[in-house]
């Protein structure tokens, strides 16, 4: 395994939720490691003055059409919540206090928390529904709770969403490999052919 | 072979260029046919408030690099021209002109068009240049150039563009298979996937 991929994503962004499902098995295929990094896509949308996909005229329902349509493609469970987007701060923290902790239960967290949300429509803004999930696989719940509150897991969220706008970040999902950048669940297959390309 | 599929675009369009090298064998290999429509992108940014993907801060580096390495990727050549974007009034006006009299010759001539202007560089904004490429193909060039300063033609592009944003065409390429939405050139196998679920 070379150096590893880094996928930024958002426990709120639809096309996060599909490309989560496939980039480990993507990347693993191509003899590379993936890191994931949650951050804030509402703290970046600020800067760039983009908007909720489902805000946009037209462009909106398309999207609501094609969200269904990918869930259905892909054959994993799709719901449109409601609240949607939400704010996905207590979730991003969650993950990487568990990161620190255990990388592979991070990432079950976030593949879990991605499910309840966009699997099963249930919200996972409050911080008491992400500790519950965390417990349901196996992590101290109320550590989390704790922790959740605690500033420096506060600050460790800021500096990473503002790493990835440092590293060119503009949307969700984002890859970088090896300083190349990806944009977007419909690039996967170019990520293999990048690597394979460089590897030849 | 079934009723035709919709490919619209703009002759301006980096996406659309890369889309139309291949949309026809794609859906060919479907069974179905393409009709093409060149719209005006411009006219249908004034209304969503878009603008053109290199003038957006980031997002448009990000285009730029990407373009490079789709060229690459699908072995067509690539130029980010200069001037970019431009006026494709005469490019898409000509295209109807020709469509009207032969469907092939109307798609031959887009592909040189698209290859003049984003595979080699050169300027196809004004009427001569447009004319002067339909002359290469076989058409009447003398005959198209006197057509493109006819008001017909002019309120037929008109039309045919009020038409595609109607049909809730929001950005280009976009693709309309039986009432069916896709946009973008990365969806070329969505679309693929689509015909043969509905044709199963």
């Amino acid at each position: 395994m070379g150096d590893s991929v880094r996928f930024y994503f958002d426990f709120s962004s639809p096309y996060s939720y599909f490309a989560a499902q496939k980039i480990d098995a993507t990347l693993e295929a191509c003899g590379r490691n993936c890191t994931w990094h949650p951050f804030l896509l509402g703290a970046l949308f600020k800067i760039t003055g983009s908007a909720p996909l489902t805000t946009i005229p037209i462009k909106g329902d398309y999207c609501r059409h094609d969200w269904e349509r990918m869930g259905k493609m892909m054959n994993v469970a799709w719901t449109l919540p409601d609240p949607f987007p939400i704010p996905t701060q207590a979730a991003a923290r969650a993950f990487y206090w568990l990161d620190d902790q255990d990388p592979d239960l991070a990432k079950r967290f976030a593949l879990a928390a991605f499910d309840t949300y966009f699997g099963r429509g249930r919200d996972i803004t409050a911080a008491e529904a992400v500790a519950e999930l965390a417990a349901g696989l196996g992590a101290d719940g109320d550590a989390l709770l704790t922790a959740l509150g605690d500033d420096a897991l506060k600050q460790r969220l800021k500096d990473e969403t503002a790493q990835a706008i440092d590293a060119g970040v503009f949307g969700a999902p984002f890859f970088i490999v090896d300083g190349e950048h990806f944009w977007g669940n419909d690039r996967l297959w170019m990520i293999k052919r990048w690597i394979k390309g460089q590897a030849a």
